[in-house]
């Protein structure tokens, strides 16, 4: 084997086994949380109301009920959790989340008000992650979740970002379905619009 | 029923129907269209490679793969179907569209240099859309796809928009499953993990 093909072999290893080991860091997951806002402004301001007020059917959520929910979250899950896995405390047990309370908290709000709560929301919710200055020692404490018990700050961390990313996806999977009768025969070819 | 109620019920209906019918409007695929660009933008850049160069393990694509598909789109196929269509010469048929032309084409560029080249093709291409002054007349027009036969325009155009929808949905979920390790027991919770 020439040597560049040698170098390139192993160039194209240590790429891969690069790409392929993600581990938990807590800038990158800052990185990604801090763009969501801007992600969803971009994404879904100035269009049709269908594309924000349609759900996929009975029982499912609309970009706008989405987006209702990340606002809750904000305000009652991630940052109440970290800080008890943070205190180490007696009781560890985290609040259960209610995965319906937009739908009280939201109404009678427009889109633009709520991608602005949502927005400050993050970013003070950023800040007060930043200022507890967390160590990596700290990743592996632990706290209590109602549904699947112990789970460690790393898990929730990456956890938050992650969620942001699975709600993006739903909502472009909603807004993609609203035109499902429009395409005609590409239906079949557009995998989002036969889940 | 209180009168109220009959309102209430009446302006449920209403709202309801209005919001489920979606009918094609090409001004509101144009805003979409727009868009997306940006929304890529904003979702990309400056984040960790893993969560631009990582796929779903092996033959999928990674987020780079899929903006090079769109470039790619963008260069032979919508504008170029839609001539086709509005031409309505004697052969109608579409030109297989290549679905890994964006392995050869994106090589040597950086995520950068191919958001730059999709914001200006797109822009570029949504110029020449409107210079066709396309009329409602003209929605129905049709051409001929390779695959699945006769198409109108107006699934053309209608399948543009769906298209970047499905692509920003398949980029997030490729970029969830980066995590989708280091979430611990909150994976069985986020669906867009397990598929």
């Amino acid at each position: 084997m020439p040597e560049n093909c040698v170098f390139s072999s192993w160039l194209h290893f240590i790429l891969n086994s690069t790409m392929r080991s993600v581990s938990f860091n807590l800038n990158e997951v800052i990185v990604l949380l801090q763009r969501t806002p801007h992600v969803l402004s971009t994404l879904l301001q100035d269009l049709p109301q269908y594309w924000i007020y349609n759900n996929e059917g009975e029982e499912t959520w609309s970009p706008y009920d989405i987006l209702g929910h990340l606002i809750h979250g904000e305000k009652t899950d991630w940052i109440a959790r970290l800080e008890i896995i943070l205190e180490q405390g007696e009781n560890k047990s985290f609040t259960p989340f209610d995965r319906f309370a937009q739908f009280e908290d939201s109404k009678g709000k427009d889109l633009h008000t709520l991608l602005s709560e949502f927005e400050d929301l993050r970013n003070r919710n950023l800040q007060t992650l930043q200022l507890k200055n967390i160590t990596p020692k700290e990743y592996h404490l632990t706290g209590i979740h109602p549904d699947f018990g112990i789970v460690t700050l790393e898990q929730l961390l990456s956890t938050w970002a992650t969620h942001d990313l699975a709600h993006i996806n739903q909502m472009t999977r909603v807004m993609a379905k609203q035109y499902a009768h429009l395409v005609g025969p590409w239906k079949n070819y557009i995998r989002v619009l036969n889940k």
